[in-house]
């Protein structure tokens, strides 16, 4: 496979699945969010149709391709990125299943059909756009990270209208956040159903909350799922995050 | 201590506090969701005063005692719980601490001064009132665990209206309902700021969530403290839950 890389970029490999990602630390690079995120995304053996909002470099579309039966649409806002995900597409012989689409996720609709969605999977920029927060100067990461281009309210709206009913949606977040997100998915209609928290190392807090919806839920029947440990004891990856990153 | 026992009461005692409390196993026992409200509420050093709602024989309320400086209020609907109550503050020497309440919850600014109060804490009925819904057979253990007499938003009405602000609210709930209780705290300005999920045993879903809520907070800012496990791979008492049960 002849890919061209452009400066600052390298390919990345994501062992469990064998899928080679294009990242560039300089604009872009998948995290554990990503790694989660897609291990916590429940794919259903029928054919589908999923789509990954905020997608960055691709990352979870990849990292979920192996799984889906049926298409995956990827949408991303930054050109940089977006371009990123498309050329990883290409290098792991996706482009018959995976569709990179570079829009503002507001204009989903002129590309994919209203509640036509079995899934949606997101990772959501986590923090405020407030005057005084700090952002990061690269204005990449600031966009990825800060809710400057988007928000929670954006996401759920959009996610809600791809959605059929009873699709399901799967959101990373952080924790410190989650009553809104909380309420703007039920604000939407897109009832939390699973929650399933992160803690970096044993007795500290939770630094990433996984949150699966489904639309026109009823509300109630949550479940927490119980704690995924990153580190343990001997600062190492436990046994569950070892098998996301290398497989079993 | 001359305490006067009713049929089918006796004494039971948390070694961890030295609380001697009556129970009648045929009306209302407390659970471990006492315990674990107790542990959970944080008390401040400084003078205080407490509102136990819900409060079922007093448990919480009588559990606390040791560590308030000040006073508690708890208050009880139904008059065979208060009643055990009253004889257990009697029996652990609170009487100038502790006063049981028997009233509906919706009188409480009858007895209590609004905009008063330091510290609420509530295990509330966790199941909906549904005409659907099986309920036990015995009426206090229906009350006590059906919304039949009062509800999450009842409560959270009044539990934001005793409140002073930044007053905190700890409760004990059911992960199945837990976006309704955000829902409700927040709607009644009481924003929800330390979460912690209670699972059973390892690798099983949680069963009980303690959530800590703070009046006329600004939204966002939750912190997920560290998982309690209650049953290690022995089928033991975790040390943590053991610490709470009987004690260093």
């Amino acid at each position: 496979m002849n890919i061209n890389l452009n400066e600052n970029e390298r390919i990345d490999q994501l062992y469990s699945n064998d899928v080679k990602i294009i990242q560039n630390p300089e604009v872009f690079s998948f995290s554990l969010d990503a790694v989660l995120l897609a291990y916590f995304t429940k794919i259903p053996l029928k054919k589908i149709k999923l789509v990954d909002l905020c997608a960055g470099n691709g990352a979870v579309g990849l990292f979920l391709a192996h799984k889906v039966n049926g298409i995956i649409d990827s949408v991303e806002l930054q050109p940089k990125l977006a371009d990123m995900a498309k050329r990883s597409v290409t290098l792991n012989d996706l482009d018959n299943k995976l569709t990179v689409i570079q829009d503002d996720l507001l204009n989903s609709f002129k590309h994919i059909k209203k509640d036509s969605v079995d899934i949606i999977t997101c990772n959501p920029p986590y923090f405020p756009n407030l005057v005084s927060s700090k952002k990061n100067p690269n204005k990449h990461l600031a966009i990825a990270r800060h809710e400057i281009t988007t928000n929670l309210d954006d996401i759920m709206k959009i996610s809600a209208g791809l959605l059929k009913t009873n699709g399901k949606a799967f959101f990373v977040y952080r924790p410190d956040r989650l009553t809104e997100l909380f309420l703007k998915m039920s604000e939407h209609g897109i009832i939390p159903k699973q929650v399933q928290f992160v803690y970096p190392r044993i007795n500290k807090n939770s630094n990433i909350v996984l949150v699966e919806g489904i639309k026109s839920g009823k509300i109630g029947g949550l479940k927490a799922l119980p704690p995924i440990t990153v580190y343990d004891e001997n600062n190492e990856y436990s046994p569950l995050i070892r098998e996301m990153l290398y497989g079993k």
